[in-house]
């Protein structure tokens, strides 16, 4: 089978590759090609089947979609976009990119089929990557998956205007949509970043490596979490679950850790004892802590668990697989 | 104030441009002129501001909307899309005119307001014809207003993806927009038509005019009901509600009627007599049967109650509706 994925230079998208890569094949079909599509050069792990290519391009300029779908490839894993801050700060851009570019990847399937004339056996798997920014508060806690779309930021509302897309394109037979609204990643590998989030995997990842981290909220703060390798896991199901009996709602809530602040801190002290936790530095930071009052902490995604998706079932764990994946250990 | 109405060619089009010239102010403010826009020309009612034209254009043709947009119209109301059918069976056209044609006019305004530079003044009030294919089964009942737009028909998809259009432009300030939407209009004047909700207008407007009407569906089918006239007031309460508690919901439920049948029935029995009623003929029509058994009967439409929009309180203020605006009583 043939796969492509956008996205692939991402933190996300390279740890997806090098899972496919390692598994070789997916839903039990062998895997033939990989064209991995970013506006970096994607790298390609050793072992990778002989037709993988990186192609570096932007997926939303012109006739990008076209190119890419024209080889046909049996499942497109759709995980490039813009993040939340710059499709705030940057209207037009964030639209372009994350709601017209995908648009223009679906229509591209569309079009492809339609060389086929009446009928046509192409209809590839697309997992869509989408985001629990599609909701807003208020909240009622656990969140239902039947909780209506009020997004309040245009990169939620990019994301749930794509999802009603790809259940329509689904519905009518164009292609065969999964859309995975991801919880935080919890620990992310690397430097700390300027999303209002980061602080959530580096008051783990800095005392683990012996190094002191800011903590810009209380103790009480609860948010929704998986693992890095519990994503990949969520586009690897996706990719391959029977999709007979969705109807409509393509667009699911992943399983997650609904953990607080505290409960974090005391799997760290379990993992690396009162010496890490000490590196915590609370700090005031009220534009953090004021953003991160209006998340989420706990949600009830009973179509997704139903569906087979599996994240971590605590903190302990998500801890245990940074050690793994990025530790060595 | 300067108004701008698409789709004023139409049934509640025209209803609402009576009423608007009839009332010659909205929100307390004189109307100077009304730019009434179809496919079809527009009736202008006598009476009407001097300044008042009719635009036969297709609203979502190239460059229709900037020409719209620049004369600043204070209040807009978008009525013009193609019905649910006709997106179905012709699945670009419908997202050209409902989807794209929609955004083109927001787009309008934005592009507008940019030439004003940083800040500009002109924010108009943009009331938006959603529709209750924003949502799909299952259904709770009644049904909340927190429930997701898991839309089951291409049509349908392009109302939700507008609605979040209009919440994200609203939420940046570029306009203070307003989502209604409607319940079933009850009772339609004219002929029967060709959508599958028809019967439900005809087993009352064809007796009381004493002709005989189709029934396909039993007695015990639930649906949810305004008058064209209370529709009309929907769109009048839309423009003129204080917005600034909605936050980014925006589109709401519009209250109605919630009866069966057998209801409506009963109530043609109390305007018409058993004459009356003996004029409803049942037939078997498994085609408008099944698609009605997807829809819903009965909503909680506690946000557009809470903000003042109203409808009638039953079957037989509905039918007097009808009996005064059409039938002259």
């Amino acid at each position: 089978m043939k796969i492509l994925v956008t996205g692939a230079g991402g933190m996300i998208g390279r740890k997806l590759v090098e899972r496919l890569v390692a598994d070789k094949a997916l839903g039990g079909k062998p895997i033939q090609s990989l064209t991995l599509v970013d506006v970096v050069e994607s790298p390609i792990p050793p072992g990778a089947p002989k037709d993988t290519k990186p192609i570096t391009a932007d997926f939303s300029e012109k006739g990008v979609a076209t190119t890419l779908i024209q080889e046909r490839p049996d499942v497109i894993f759709h995980l490039a976009a813009i993040v939340s801050g710059d499709a705030e700060a940057n209207f037009e851009k964030g639209y372009r990119i994350n709601f017209n570019g995908s648009w223009a990847l679906f229509e591209a399937i569309r079009q492809e089929r339609e060389k086929d004339g009446a009928t046509s056996n192409y209809k590839p798997r697309f997992v869509f990557a989408s985001s629990l920014a599609v909701i807003g508060p208020p909240f009622p806690d656990p969140i239902p998956d039947s909780l209506a779309t009020t997004p309040t930021s245009s990169y939620g509302t990019q994301k749930a205007m794509t999802e009603l897309l790809l259940a329509d394109y689904s519905r009518k037979g164009y292609f065969d949509g999964v859309g995975v609204r991801l919880p935080t990643i919890c620990i992310r590998p690397g430097k700390p970043n300027k999303a209002a989030s980061s602080f959530f995997s580096g008051i783990l990842r800095e005392p683990l490596a012996g190094q002191e981290a800011p903590l810009p909220v209380g103790d009480e703060v609860r948010h929704w979490f998986a693992s890095p390798r519990a994503a990949v896991g969520f586009f690897i199901t996706a990719a391959t679950i029977d999709t007979s009996g969705l109807g409509v709602r393509r667009s699911m809530t992943m399983p997650g850790v609904s953990a607080t602040v505290g409960e974090q801190i005391e799997a760290l002290r379990k993992a690396g004892g009162d010496k890490a936790v000490a590196l915590i530095k609370r700090v005031d930071d009220p534009f953090v802590a004021n953003i991160v009052k209006g998340w989420a902490g706990r949600y009830d995604p009973q179509l997704a668990t139903s569906m087979g998706f599996q994240a971590e079932k605590n903190f302990d764990e998500i801890i245990k697989v940074y050690q793994q994946d990025e530790m060595g250990q």
